[in-house]
């Protein structure tokens, strides 16, 4: 199938959403800090969170709604800036205050309304600010607004991470759209940092959650930046019908494939900006391991490489030290032979079966000076191939993280 | 029982052991490269290593040799600057070969030689270096020159790992003497790095390799500097029984309680001083977790904190976000319940019942601007506890790491 990626899209592109970013006062200086996304009609929702035992306000609450009711969603407001994490009883009735506000400004059913929260942990949202932020944000919703949104979820970010993708679904035009944040923190296990992808298709809750299991396990359970799981991290997907393609209502309905390619394309595109945009992040690291007899075991030996500080150095530091990725490996869990783990940087083969094999410094260097860093290492245990997305961890990690809150 | 800490001790220390440190050119700059151990007569052994896949050629050899004769060991020769890991059957001859050259140096049996690798991964080792450095090693041997082979084995530690203990077994006084080296790639499982404890005790090889484990679970095995668990983590219990006392066989055994604490505070001590001068450390970090149902689940919880990049650079940065520490005991893997859990910063407690308590920042600042920071968590599960020691993540861990091997 075709699938047209559109680069500079964002969520408004999607017929029947409109959205909003402004500031409301919970960062500092005047950046927007408070999105707002309305769909004119209701829409059928999924969602995947974070398994963290400390699940933010937010998490609890979406998790709910979306449990209860996940047909009519009407609209999501997003603020950056404040966690609503480790917050207790009172932090669960601010997120439900925030709905409640937020369905008030938007005119919609409050209960059809689901929010997400990201910032400093242990911190009490303040309402009379994102109170009055919504109605401003209310009045701004349009049709043209995606990138004010995706600009509004930002914590670190070094920029917005949105895309949209055009396709046929039953031969019918189908948008999908979506917009991420995140740049620390960022080691998700069945979930993500905050994202949200929108569609026009016309899809099932169970069909639609089924897709987000799938695109999430080739998405944003493949990446890291530090190995953090975040207590926030929420995945939402909306699909609002107004394509008017045949309903999907499960795998065996027409369009099924379609979608689903479509979407997880989305989701791959937007796991991939969150990780090269890592915090502190001078490379872009695609990790291949092949030769897998599970995706599972795969993904834990690219996980390895991809989450060991020793590595992403060496990779920061243009360091051909290969030893330390075959160690990663090594103490990934999975059950290598060294005599059967081959290894590259870019093209260049370094081990074969375990040993060195053609160490050439010169052009390791060359390749290791490229801005986007390719390691491909195959296990030599069977078939399956995952790809893992990272970046290097440099000084500039270091001074984000040790001075986040001042 | 009371037990003498040494803390300017050394291997030699301990009756009928005598050591060398020399420079035979491993490492540039004439600094100590290579160690030589040697027992007046033969001692028992026991030894854990690590569980990386990849395993060096010397842990290889190390772990055949004790497995074939645990009573007989006479040597043990250890370099540093070289791994001699990833290096394939010409690396596993390699070690066979050191261990030739060192029995003929210091004329003993061969086959009663262990060997010890650490440096750069994939590397072979200079045989006619270690060669002529093992005949040098000989002549120098001494019962004053622990200082030296502990010097010897260091490859980024900004100081040498060693000290003695005296105590009482049975009513007759023994000595336990170690030393360690690591100082990165430390992310030890069931081993450790580099380290060698000596004793004149007298030992049947089981009771010895049970003392180990315990040793090492509570030593070892909770210190973490950077998660990347190295391919030559090895940690040799050598006892020559020069001490004369009724020769201790098991648990039962008159003296094995007395030894045991003896040999288990040396493992603490020295793996406290390996976690401490981790790669560009400025803090010592001391993680308590209280209340666990299993000291397994205790440990899980207090590692997750210490391996967080997020936790490690908010302790380098004097930042008292501890909702980076929940969020790290949160994706632990113990399944705690948010609401019962409490922590302190030294004596602030920050979180109680899961939920912002007594956040004195000004009183934070304080705690956090001292070398030595002590994080308590309650998990509120059960009645273990358990401590881990490891150290900040720091500007200079990154600037070590990105150019090691230049």
């Amino acid at each position: 199938m075709a699938i047209d990626l559109l680069l500079d899209g964002c969520i408004t592109d999607v017929p029947g959403f409109r959205a909003a970013g402004v500031h409301c006062g919970l960062k500092k200086g005047g950046a927007l800090d408070l999105a707002l996304v309305v769909s004119d009609r209701p829409a059928c929702c999924a969602g995947v969170f974070t398994t963290n035992r400390f699940q933010a306000a937010a998490v609890l609450y979406d998790r709910d709604a979306i449990h209860s009711d996940p047909r009519g969603v009407r609209a999501v407001a997003i603020n950056s800036g404040c966690a609503n994490a480790c917050t207790g009883p009172e932090g669960d009735e601010d997120a439900r205050e925030m709905a409640r506000l937020a369905g008030r400004a938007a005119k919609v059913d409050s209960n059809r309304v689901l929010v997400m929260s990201t910032g400093v942990i242990g911190q009490r949202l303040d309402l009379g600010k994102i109170g009055s932020g919504l109605l401003e944000a209310a009045k701004a919703l349009s049709d043209e607004s995606g990138h004010d949104a995706a600009r509004a979820i930002m914590t670190t970010d070094t920029r917005p991470k949105e895309l949209a993708v055009r396709a046929q679904v039953a031969g019918v035009p189908v948008t999908v759209a979506g917009m991420a944040k995140g740049s620390g923190m960022i080691g998700p296990n069945m979930a993500t940092m905050l994202s949200m992808i929108v569609t026009d298709a016309a899809v099932e809750p169970a069909a639609l959650q089924a897709m987000l299991y799938h695109a999430v396990d080739r998405s944003f359970n493949c990446v890291t930046v530090d190995g953090d799981m975040s207590t926030n991290d929420t995945l939402l997907l909306l699909a609002n019908g107004a394509a008017g393609n045949p309903v999907i209502e499960g795998p065996e309905s027409e369009g099924y494939a379609d979608l689903l390619e479509a979407v997880t394309v989305t989701a791959i595109e937007l796991a991939k900006k969150v990780a090269f945009d890592g915090e502190g992040a001078t490379k872009r690291i695609t990790i291949q391991v092949n030769g897998a007899r599970t995706r599972d075991e795969g993904r834990r030996a690219a996980m390895s490489i991809a989450n060991s500080p020793l590595s992403k150095t060496a990779v920061y530091g243009r360091d051909a030290n290969w030893g330390r990725f075959l160690c990663a490996v090594g103490y990934s869990g999975v059950p290598v032979t060294p005599g059967n783990v081959d290894l590259w940087l870019g093209d260049l083969q370094l081990v074969k079966e375990g040993r060195p094999y053609d160490v050439n410094e010169e052009r390791a260097a060359e390749i290791l000076a490229l801005d986007d860093i390719a390691l491909t290492v195959d296990l030599g245990m069977g078939n399956e191939a995952v790809t893992v997305w990272t970046c290097d961890l440099s000084h500039e990690y270091v001074s984000i993280n040790a001075h986040y809150r001042t």
